[in-house]
């Protein structure tokens, strides 16, 4: 079969869309409601997606009320939509800088456990003041500390995962022995950040590890998403930096003596989708007109640390706001030099700007017939800039509906989509080897 | 209507005798399923019980391989079993020595709102070493260290839950006001153990609180229980101990000020259950002549730090092996003082204490007809030693069911039990009252 896309519905309350919970249509009363959630991994599952995926950080970073700035927790919020559904995958944000790994690991070998195999773990540091403020610290640590401890705690977690061999569960009533005890093992980890003995206390869950997801495009984030990851979020505005950004990690993979395919790329894509491409525009502009400026200079002021206060709304956003941002690989916020760059070679108003990081975070918003989007992915994916995408509905639930009603048959019809699971595991639909116990004999 | 029982099943994998797996009728290749404890949820909401309730400690403490020494994480596993019911409580341990606070308020808070409100926190400080050294501690802190910091972490994780006003989400879409900031609010704890901003990312759960409940005996941890439970797990051989522990933790409670019925004490009972009194004795010999000598060794020397090493099996337990054990209010091990009675009160041989702590390591194990099981338990709510019980079938699901069955109708018939929910909260069913946040405007 020729090579087929990866594709999430990246689930966000009312929608990617800073706006989104403010039009008519959008349930936002539904926002902390379980069953809402448990609709949409049904009706992502029912369009063949690869997986549905929360971010999330542990604060409250926009406090200006203008938005839903809070969140149920969402590896038990996946517990709920993993007994909803049946095959879809199950994709969970926890920071490597403010869990203990020993909870963290039971957490997701235990949704494995529960989903049968089908849970992701999106690995991040956290580059958040207000979650540091949480967790005892005043302020986050450096990039390079928050990804030294990121790797050492990916390290320990990978053993917690693997001190349960496959088979240590033998179930002899007749001799007494449930465990197999050489197949049970201590860890002993004991390094710079971390020390932990083992074992875990939970079995070796289904896909042996659940699926390492990773997204910063730093430099150190990218170091670090060469030598963990599976799966790769990242964020492109154009075509040319999505490709240079694919090279440069499958170059780094292979550098490790990785399999690249064995890493899917996936950047976000926000697809406001139209009838016409008029009427799509004109989508676009409705929530638009919904959004509160300043909420959105809090939310580029928070996210991605440039300064917009002070302008006009019809005022050019001098370049002067940008000085001294480096490039992405040299920054140790990515997301800081997506939007310098956007200001640099788009000059836009404050009010332009705003919009654009509305629509998604600095993540590509497009506007445009099913048949448009449908090219766009298209033309990504066979260009070298994407294994798939990491889909994010400006509207939920309506517009995750659209693209999966009116999208997802174009790319089934080109041979480039699913039309059924054929696996049971995330693994499995991502086409992701299960990686055998390092504890294993036959690994030792 | 006159005063009524709490009932809790206390969910173990097979049972609470340890060797429960071991019997032919017990379908121990299902403990890593979750529709075996969803199976379980359902059948106990359907004899009416008030809860169920999981153990946990993060740490593998037993390694001989005889017994079930793994097991799913609680609060995962209660979302799903929250999942596959509608009233029942749900009610999970997590520690205070090595959580985050802010980790596992959103983790109770949410398990909170998925459920519609109920959420109980077994709040435990962690006597394990085996756990500690998952943590990067050598040993566990002192008793005193340990209840001191719980005491820091119960405040500032209630806090947390009273960080977001009831009604802080307004959800103004024409004003674009998603939430009342004014109700949203930090915490700005700095303690000698913690520091935290908050406020939660979570809005105030269902219950305002999950309902707090504690199970230490020590006197540490009946000031700890005096000052924040609202609901006790405790363990006592004879209505004499039991009663002498209802009337301390009632008067401690009084002394600071709280009503006694906001407290529900709440001894473990563990019944062998027969048509005639024979065939209840007869039931538990088999479990006992399933046990192992190694496995019962090791799980009082961890459990009870009771030395039995190097005795016959038939060799009266020599008291030089509880020298020095103190009372249970001095010694920071209750567990300990409840076996040395028992070795020294009736003096049994190794085999024989080997199978009253077989039968709920520690807890009163009974063995008679349904109406005895109602007598005992009966007798205990009415001369002032229970409020209720932790019931803790020495085998699941099927001595749940002879419970449920036979011995709950005989209580309900006495009207000393519910024949149906009159509410749909946790709280509702403990007969337990709303907190209001502490930082509503009213509370100030």
């Amino acid at each position: 079969m020729a090579r087929q896309l990866s594709l999430n519905a990246f689930v966000s309350g009312s929608g990617h869309h800073e706006a989104a919970w403010r039009h008519r249509d959008t349930p936002s009363d539904r926002v902390f409601d379980v069953g809402y959630y448990q609709d949409i991994a049904r009706a992502a599952e029912g369009y063949k997606l690869d997986a549905v995926f929360f971010a999330d950080v542990p604060g409250v970073a926009n406090d200006t009320g203008h938005n839903i700035s809070g969140r149920l927790e969402p590896i038990t919020l996946l517990t709920a939509m993993a007994l909803a559904t049946e095959r879809i995958g199950l994709i969970a944000t926890a920071s490597t800088s403010f869990y203990e790994p020993y909870n963290l690991a039971r957490l997701f070998a235990t949704l494995d456990h529960i989903s049968g195999g089908r849970a992701g773990w999106n690995i991040v540091t956290t580059r958040s003041a207000a979650a540091a403020q949480n967790f005892g610290l005043e302020n986050i640590p450096e990039n390079e500390d928050r990804y030294e401890r990121g790797q050492e705690f990916v390290d320990v977690i990978t053993k917690l995962f693997d001190s349960w061999e496959d088979d240590a569960v033998i179930n002899d009533k007749e001799n007494g022995s449930y465990i197999d005890t050489a197949k049970v093992h201590r860890i002993d980890h004991d390094g710079k950040y971390l020390k932990v003995r083992g074992p875990l206390i939970t079995p070796r869950p289904p896909q042996g590890r659940p699926v390492y997801v990773q997204a910063g495009a730093s430099n150190e984030g990218r170091g670090f998403a060469a030598r963990n990851a599976e799966a790769i979020f990242t964020a492109h505005q154009t075509l040319g930096d999505a490709q240079a950004f694919y090279d440069d990690i499958k170059k780094r993979a292979v550098d490790l003596g990785r399999d690249p395919e064995s890493i899917k790329v996936l950047p976000g894509i926000s697809p406001f989708i139209g009838d016409t491409e008029k009427e799509a525009i004109e989508l676009q502009r409705e929530f638009n007109d919904l959004t509160l400026p300043a909420y959105g200079i809090k939310q580029i002021a928070s996210q991605a640390s440039i300064d917009l206060s002070g302008l006009e709304l019809d005022e050019q956003v001098p370049l002067e706001r940008i000085a001294g941002i480096g490039d992405i690989l040299d920054n140790r916020n990515s997301r800081q030099t997506l939007v310098a760059k956007i200001i640099e070679r788009d000059r836009p108003t404050l009010r332009e700007l705003l919009h654009r990081f509305a629509g998604a975070r600095g993540h590509n918003v497009v506007a445009g017939t099913p048949i448009q989007i449908a090219d766009i992915i298209a033309t990504w994916f066979e260009q070298g800039a994407a294994d798939g995408f990491n889909v994010m509905p400006p509207q939920y639930p309506i517009m995750l509906d659209t693209f999966g009603e009116k999208v997802v048959p174009i790319l089934q019809d080109r041979g480039l989509f699913r039309t059924d699971y054929e696996g049971s595991t995330l693994r499995d639909h991502y086409g992701l080897t299960r990686p055998a116990s390092q504890y294993a004999a036959a690994a030792v």
